[in-house]
């Protein structure tokens, strides 16, 4: 474990802990969602306004910024925090996954994967030496090991080599990780949907010692069943003193279920992609604000949000922007998603620190219900 | 004139004025620029974040908020300040350029003009009352009367013609104005590059007796030296005590030039437009962030600029931001080039003020010369 890189459980709640994680640039209260900021920004959202959400932390894509503007040039401006105006934490991903979902023609064998980009087609190598390299230049307080995410579906075969490969990164990821004070490198479970693997991967992990585990490879088309019965195995499996996080989870329902069976950390790009194509998040559901019913409608889009789109404007309003694509409907309903999903995590900390996390979930069920029968 | 909408003026040097306008959202200090807010937002920025630059007032399109959402409503939904949630002064221009610009099928005649909405090609018709009844029903601190801009180029015949229709629409435009404390109406100048037709127009809108006079039908193509000649032919034939304002201007330049010959107030989308087309205004000239040669300057753009753009982020950052066509570039251009023309005009009212209008507008071509030659 790197220096003062520490995770403190302040509470638990059942499988629920409430924590805080210390890094190099801040501390990170936990369960903490991380807005995604793929190119060296939250889109429409100044950082300033991104922190007011109540986020701590955001991720940075290495793929994305290995390729433009490059991570040596990145470097040379003084690192991530500095070129984009983020004085807060940052955790970057691998490379691995966006490598798989983005670029073309990838050849993958033991050193790592061979690709072209996605933007002009040059040829590039991510390796777990690399990849850990440009996190490095990129001065992430997080840093991911470099995984293959696996593919769903996939056979129980297709899943075990995925894995064991996955763990050959993972090892070269940690050795290939420069120890700072402050800053942390977390490995990633694999092994796709079967439980067996899933416990493999995690003791192969825990051998290397993490500063944190993620568990990767769900919320990739499995369903939320799975995805909750996947974790039921497997983060028992993980040191109870490490943070735990789920790459690329998601949906409201999805977090808190995760939160009830251990997990601290989250990102996902719905409620900033949700932002730029007029859906909002609610206390009670999801808001399509093109819909013509909301062309009149004087009311908030959510009474009880303190964001500026919900203390100044209206309904109408918003719909209006929607229906012209103007650049304001996606700041104001990205900002108005990055709160919601910060006073969730709010919401869900302080319901872990007193003890009534089962009321809070009882009454986020609730209101969606009431939502769903209202629509 | 209508109640308590009022101009005072406060200093004079030479021909240009520094003066205050009051309305009833608010008073404006001139000489003054209007950020144009075409659908009910000025693109890419928050309303507060439009006041931080400077600007007191904004200018809202009469064609495109009658298209959608509707003139009706917007009254419906508490007017248009409320609506975009703008509590400062608005000006509303009356629709008549925008119909010859944008929209297709246009057929003038005496009453007004018929055409198809360029968004779904529903037919709508504009007289003058009908653009004083939506201007009214937007809440238009400043409602413009109806006119036709005259083409350019235009023979003396065409223009004369042209006048005098835009006369005849003028004193129908002023019958149909209701008078209300606070709220005014602005008669518009035509005849083209004619001296003597824009003679003739200022005399007629005289004897209507209008709270504003606005020059129309230029920065249409004819150039600054024309433009200027114009000017130098047709304010003094305006009322001393009344504002005056150039719509559609302009570039810098082109503002220093007409405050020097005595206008007071300026629309333009350039600061906007530029915005988002990686264009920035500095003290040193118009810089392309698009251009190579930012990709690696950690300078800002303009070390005695106060904007956010200036303030935490480096031309390198702003460079990748255009290259990645992020919203945030957007954002952070538009914030600066307003911020550039708000202390553009903060300091042309200091200079009128103080009696040192000669060395700003000395010390303004100086830097500016010196960018050009720095390029």
């Amino acid at each position: 474990m790197s220096g003062d890189f520490t995770f403190e459980i302040l509470a638990q709640a059942g499988a629920a802990r409430r924590g805080v994680l210390s890094t190099a640039h801040g501390a990170i209260d936990t369960p903490a969602f991380m807005p995604v900021g793929t190119a060296g920004t939250v889109k429409a959202m100044l950082p300033e306004s991104v922190s007011s959400t109540g986020a701590q932390i955001i991720l940075g894509n290495t793929y994305h910024l290995m390729l433009r503007p490059g991570a040596e040039r990145i470097a040379a401006l003084g690192g991530l925090h500095d070129f984009m105006n983020w004085k807060a934490p940052i955790l970057t991903d691998s490379g691995g996954f966006q490598v798989m979902s983005l670029a073309s023609l990838r050849k993958i064998d033991e050193a790592g994967v061979t690709f072209r980009s996605h933007l002009d087609g040059s040829e590039h190598v991510l390796t777990p030496e690399r990849s850990i390299a440009i996190q490095d230049m990129l001065d992430a307080d997080i840093t991911m090991a470099f995984d293959e995410c696996t593919p769903f579906p996939a056979t129980a075969e297709q899943a075990l080599h995925s894995m064991e490969l996955s763990m050959r990164w993972a090892a070269r990821s940690r050795q290939a990780f420069r120890q700072r004070p402050g800053y942390g490198i977390f490995g990633i479970v694999q092994g796709g949907t079967y439980p067996e693997l899933r416990q493999i991967s995690a003791a192969a992990l825990r051998a290397n010692g993490f500063d944190g585990y993620a568990i990767g490879g769900l919320a990739v088309g499995e369903g939320q069943e799975t995805m909750f019965h996947i974790l039921d195995e497997t983060v028992p499996a993980l040191p109870a003193d490490r943070p735990r996080y789920l790459m690329g989870v998601g949906k409201p329902a999805d977090i808190i279920g995760a939160v009830m069976r251990g997990v601290d950390m989250f990102d996902c790009v719905l409620p900033t992609r949700s932002g730029r194509t007029a859906q909002a998040f609610t206390r009670h559901g999801t808001i399509n604000l093109r819909n013509a019913r909301h062309a009149e409608d004087k009311a908030p889009l959510d009474v009880e949000c303190a964001c500026p789109a919900c203390a100044s404007y209206s309904r109408a309003y918003l719909h209006h922007l929607c229906r012209c694509g103007e650049i304001l409907a996606s700041m104001l309903l990205t900002w108005h998603n990055l709160r919601y999903y910060g006073d969730l995590m709010r919401g869900l900390r302080a319901a872990i620190g007193s003890g009534t996390l089962g009321d809070f979930v009882a009454q986020f069920d609730d209101a969606q219900a009431r939502g769903r029968a209202a629509a």
